[in-house]
């Protein structure tokens, strides 16, 4: 059996029911939100939405920061925009970020082809399930030779999210998958631009166009995905088979990560620890010293020592241990300024922080200590440590409402909840649309 | 400079009135849209249109065989199906078919952006230009991992052409094609699929959309192409810097190929140096014995020594050289049957046929002999050697009447000569969306 058509039988197929994948679902979809409608404003976001509605009349499916698009490219402008203040859920076995590319995919379907749509949620979890199986597949190799999963394997998880909603059966939704193998593009190099979330948007796009194709009725290679100079083998794919393994039976896509603080992914596990420690009720003024013990993979990433603007800050891991320990919320996007780089008590505090490095630790774990009041406070964080569901769900609708306010992250959560109902769908992208305060014109 | 920049200086530059150029991007303007019309029956332009139709209300942009799409689906559509019937043009330096990525792109702007577009003849030339120059920097080595440039290559010239038809200064003009970067896709895997044609609509989209993308503000890396795993690292590429040797200066895509029948392009040097004996006034039952010679590589291509199909018939040496010394017309997509496989006469010429090769021969480039009535006839031909333009466009125009009917390719030839007048792109695609008798219901 091709790995098209072994994807296709699991993406087709019967969906069993499955509490905690249907609850994480729910969660990346609003997380997903949330960051997209806080990402409405970013410049990659203004310039996708302008290519897509400067081009004609056009209407259908809703895009993130307002207005309506053909289904496909609704899918590219909001896959940028939920992935354009790296805020947005990661799976470390995918390597890459699968709700930005799937979650977009499925809702231009399902808004624009009400009448045949299928079940949201399902359709939703096989293509982040489908993302993750095709972003291990591929593997670290091809990360490494420079494809960006979130563009590459984010493209076979839309296609199949996409072809679910359009109720394609097995052929044709193996077929979608061989002519997503022809398309699936992402580079690494595009790091640091806005070339990265776009990745993410042209992954949607693909997905859509795929499954649309397919539904037409195109046909393509049966091997396309592994075959002689297939999408794996042309792409420095590991093809690793077990990536496959258990898949209908055992979901991998739940092990995901939401990032709760609007800086690099590499600070996390640190600031994880940090928060434990200040909640016992430390008093930043009476730190003496903090030790940060981290994979030495990072050090590059992620550690700039004395940041002045912004965007470094984002990559500090002193700074943001000042930040964390003086109550600043590192969930805030604009807690990351200049202004805060200059903040002289978080200065001081900043420069008695001391980053080590352990070969020892996995790149998702960090040791702190901190030493106050001649006490030394020491713990352990693994973002990959499994959180209880109840408060990933608490954390998201704090980051939420940090991001959009209160009274929209809550309405935003209540739409999210509805969405199998009927209108659900177009409930959600009236959320999605129509922010207030907020149109095209002011943007651009 | 980076690659993106030079090209995009030349794109974007001063044009500089040339003849031959001229006169070749008219004669592919006028090829491409034959083949188009030719094609748009084929099951791959009938999915390709009912995805572009069925996503909802949008125009703007015609689609070959009629309807309206959103400009980036228009140019996908149209690139599909102009690539179906795979009788377009062939550029042996760019290692693929310029036209079929190229021109959908620029019309798809030129229709859609009426008010800012620039000169249609300039944005073709720079359009087919970048193409064959990119295909020829990432050259064989990058065919021959499994990519096909009439996708990736392709992508380049379309942002190119896209881009030019906005206005793009050289600035936004490299950005699109550092866009076109992360996006240049389609694998040789999918040949005799028709993953093949879309490979070439989904170029189209992609220079659409970059072109859109860079026009609204849209940046990425600026060595997105030739850098550290940037496009050319990542997909094998052969990095020939002397494919841009002279850019600006020197155009290479006016060495195109034209496909004069309706086959495999291996066969087309056989079958013009038998057409110049038969031209002599040989009487075909008066043949006693075919010689042909032909570089040894074709062999595992066109060699169907007994064909039964009309499929088989298009890679058969010995049947196309019955075929034409029998006066049956080579460039008619019908000539190609079962019934033309069963004729007797022509079962009986073709096993007098036969096939030997060469290596010491170009694989563009055929020898044949031919014994009839006690004489020998010899000769050779090679298709790269250059013809007479005013020959060219001649067997262009009857190919065209052979495909669509005289009357027809009369008024697609008027309509391509005048598209520089105003109203002319309208009068083209006019003539490109309304086939009479043929509308999406009856296809469907």
């Amino acid at each position: 059996m091709t790995i098209a058509r072994t994807l296709a039988d699991f993406a087709s197929g019967p969906v069993a029911p499955d509490a905690r994948m249907q609850r994480f679902v729910g969660l990346s979809l609003f997380d997903w939100a949330s960051v997209g409608l806080a990402g409405t404003g970013e410049p990659v976001a203004q310039a996708a939405r302008e290519m897509a509605l400067g081009g004609g009349a056009s209407h259908g499916a809703t895009l993130l920061g307002g207005g309506q698009a053909q289904a496909a490219q609704a899918a590219l402008v909001n896959g940028a925009t939920s992935h354009a203040l790296d805020y947005d859920d990661t799976h470390f076995g995918h390597i890459g970020h699968p709700s930005v590319a799937v979650i977009p995919a499925a809702l231009a379907i399902a808004e624009t082809r009400p009448g045949e749509a299928g079940d949201l949620h399902a359709a939703l979890a096989v293509g982040l399930e489908v993302a993750c199986r095709v972003g291990a597949w591929v593997g670290r190799s091809h990360y490494e030779a420079g494809f960006h999963q979130t563009g590459t394997s984010g493209a076979f998880g839309a296609t199949a999210a996409a072809g679910r909603m359009l109720r394609l059966d097995p052929a044709r939704m193996a077929q979608a998958l061989c002519l997503t193998a022809t398309r699936a593009a992402g580079l690494k190099s595009q790091f640091g631009t806005m070339g990265k979330p776009l990745n993410a948007g042209f992954a949607a796009e693909v997905g859509v166009t795929s499954a649309l194709l397919a539904q037409a009725g195109a046909t393509s290679a049966p091997d396309a995905i592994e075959g002689a100079q297939g999408f794996g083998p042309t792409h420095a794919g590991s093809a690793d088979v077990s990536a496959l393994d258990g898949l209908g039976d055992a979901w991998v896509f739940p092990n995901i990560s939401y990032k709760f603080h609007a800086c690099c992914h590499g600070l996390h596990a640190m600031l994880e620890a940090l928060r434990e420690i200040r909640d016992e009720g430390l008093n930043a003024a009476e730190i003496e010293s903090v030790t940060v013990r981290t994979h030495p993979r990072w050090l590059a990433v992620c550690n700039q020592p004395e940041p002045t603007t912004g965007l470094q800050a984002k990559f500090s891991y002193r700074l943001t241990a000042a930040m964390m320990l003086s109550g600043v919320d590192t969930a805030a996007l604009d807690s990351y300024t200049d202004a805060t780089c200059a903040r002289s008590d978080l200065r001081a505090l900043r420069d008695r922080v001391r980053v080590e490095t352990d070969d020892g630790l996995s790149d998702s774990a960090a040791e702190v200590s901190v030493v106050a009041s001649g006490q030394t406070h020491s713990t352990r964080h693994d973002i990959l440590t499994p959180i209880d569901p109840a408060l990933i769900e608490r954390r998201l609708r704090d980051k939420s409402a940090t991001l959009l306010g209160g009274a929209e992250a809550e309405a935003l959560w209540r739409s999210v909840a509805r969405i199998d109902e009927a209108e659900g769908v177009a409930r959600l992208m009236a959320c999605l649309g129509a922010r207030p305060g907020q149109t095209l014109a002011e943007d651009g």
